[in-house]
């Protein structure tokens, strides 16, 4: 059996523009057979607790723009995020991993989280795949 | 003939100093003989339409330095971010690729681009070709 | 001897949340006996320059938090991204890179630099190293 394609995802951010970009990278990754690792640090940590996707908006430079922009999405009944990482998730092909210190920096605790993630893990694990990938990003 | 190394970015920001990095790169790729790929997505994609790239400003946390700061460019007589594109295009080793999801979301048409993009694409024509890469960036 | 794995981060961003991400990763990457590569360009920059890491704070999106954020590391004893750099350093593992292009864009000299950059280099030089890398990421 051939080896699968991999992917490897630093989320960093935590706004709906920098959102949407890595779940449909890692959305389109799956639905082409590729195994997709998302490692969410920092302001994307947030993303993982319960409700957190759904309070995403977007960055100070383009604030202006959020409402008109959430109604567009909504006329379009394009997928919400939780609607997209649950449609990675399905795929068998997404893992998705918690970075440890960011936890302890912002006090958040593993039944914080929603169900979808796997792995709680420090920097050290996310280079380890990394290095073996054949696309590495941060977003 | 060996194979040309390849460099692939994704142009996610739409905001001066992300853009002039992206070409600052793309044009030293290109000048490298380096195979570069720029794959404009969410803001980024404003920066393919007619005018958009003469509009790009500074992000809000720099916001109080732009008119410093394009003063300065000016002074220096440094290239502008089309005359880089431009630039690059020259080579005959620039390939640039409008996201045609963004394009629906911002209700962005084919004949609003500049005459230099080369294709529409989704993100699996993109990540296509990043495996292959020898660098692939997210700016 | 087996050759190192080799990891080369852009380091265009100069706001803690990122310069924090890159030296966690870098500071990671050398603790795993991992060549480290950071190239300082943008407002990454002036983290190089005296003090300039001292200044660093968080973008205008989460600017609300700083105060916070800053008082809440200083309690957890977290170290500063000054000692993050050193301890790196101390690897004899990490080489620090000065963008040239940017240094003329944002009039700062040699003199200005902390003592730990290596060397002044243009993107051409970014590009031959990371295309060997094995993780290449921008931050």
């Amino acid at each position: 059996m051939p080896k699968k394609k991999k992917l490897a995802i630093i989320v960093h951010s935590g706004t709906l523009d920098r959102i949407y970009c890595a779940f449909i990278l890692g959305s389109t990754a799956t639905a082409m057979d590729m195994e997709t690792h998302l490692y969410f640090t920092f302001w994307g940590l947030n993303m993982l607790v319960k409700g957190g996707l759904e309070k995403a908006g977007l960055p100070a430079t383009y604030k202006h723009m959020e409402e008109q922009w959430k109604k567009k999405l909504g006329e379009m009944k394009y997928p919400t995020p939780y609607e997209l990482l649950k449609r990675m998730k399905a795929s068998g092909l997404l893992k998705i991993y918690a970075c440890s210190p960011t936890m302890q920096m912002f006090g958040v605790k593993k039944e914080d989280f929603i169900p979808e993630v796997d792995e709680i893990a420090g920097a050290a694990a996310f280079l380890d795949l990394a290095s073996d990938a054949d696309i590495t990003l941060l977003v």
